[in-house]
């Protein structure tokens, strides 16, 4: 069973300009994971802060830091041309927080998607994803970022 | 084969505000979404209004009222730490139309995902669900839902 | 491997309207796909323009025009009456990003659940998709879309 909890959201429904704010963000989100996707380690490793803190249960430990992010996608890259399998990385289910001081908490769920060359496609794994984003040049930079498998949960 | 048709949409892309209510109801589906999965039943229920008929195949009759609806979160609760399973529960392909008295209908795509604990996640469920909500302090409430399951259709 | 490349999104971070924008190409997707799934073939085709070009890799050469289009629909439509599945078309991962000339231009990432009478729902593709929309009405209509499948590239 989760033992997760979900925040009380601050109300932004009545907010002007929440759809600015909620549609910015979706795109960010997808953005950066067509990044992540392609491999395209330096810009997708951009959408971080320079300090970013990376959770993630397939890692041992936390990634700090861009140098960090970029290692970790050039490996999914040379893992992923010895298997021919192509990942997608889809996100839904997305709250969107404003924090005290500019940032946003968001939480969402994320799913994996793999397929192999010539193969059948299939879900390869649930998430929960939280990130704190900061405002970066009128986009976002997610500055921690925390995933839940829900197999290991 | 599907009996579904669907309704023309009244054309909402020139209203200004547009962007504005379509965030808040993809985020008020978000919301209400987590908290059926963390099986936060009341925080739930709370998304619904006091009258509310919720018409699901997987029920025998239709859930009138949050009672109804907190039993029912209640039973999944139950049984999801008896499974040791975790739900997932995704829309999209969301439409959105604004009724006659400033109530909004809408139609997307709800997708039930599982993962035991330890096990492969899967793809437990495609349906199509069909809400009619009413405002409620600045966000919405489901008065009525009825989700079509594409096994049983 | 991929050899997808992604362009430097124009940053609308700043831009306001954003939000109407991307939620009304949201909704558009929304709908169109429906229709889609529907079977809807004149209404789903309408979505398109006249001399629009659809190319996707299960159909031999790209489709052209509203004609073909509505005869690809009544093919699926027969199809999938014989074989009894229902099919659902998602798209999400959705990035906009307008072309110099009030077009937009899109790219997004598109799976396919298929659901047999009384069978398991399962996942059937994974797709990147990109279009070009153009304004038409207050909406928007698929003048060019070019979809690329996982299991081929």
């Amino acid at each position: 069973m989760t033992t997760e909890t979900l925040e009380r959201s601050v109300d932004l429904a009545g907010q002007t300009g929440f759809g600015d704010l909620y549609a910015r963000v979706q795109r960010f989100y997808a953005h950066q994971m067509q990044l992540f996707d392609l491999h395209d380690a330096d810009r997708w490793a951009a959408t971080f802060t320079e300090d970013a803190v990376f959770s993630v249960p397939t890692l041992d430990a936390p990634v700090r830091g861009r140098e960090g992010l970029v290692a970790n996608v050039l490996r999914n890259r040379r893992r992923q041309e010895e298997s021919g399998e192509q990942h997608r990385h889809w996100i839904g289910m997305l709250d969107v927080r404003p924090g005290p001081d500019g940032t946003l908490r968001t939480r969402c769920y994320a799913l994996v998607y793999v397929t192999p060359r010539g193969g059948g496609s299939r879900l390869l794994r649930v998430c929960v994803m939280e990130d704190e984003l900061v405002p970066a040049g009128g986009d976002w930079q997610t500055r921690r970022r925390v995933v839940t498998r829900d197999d290991l949960a």
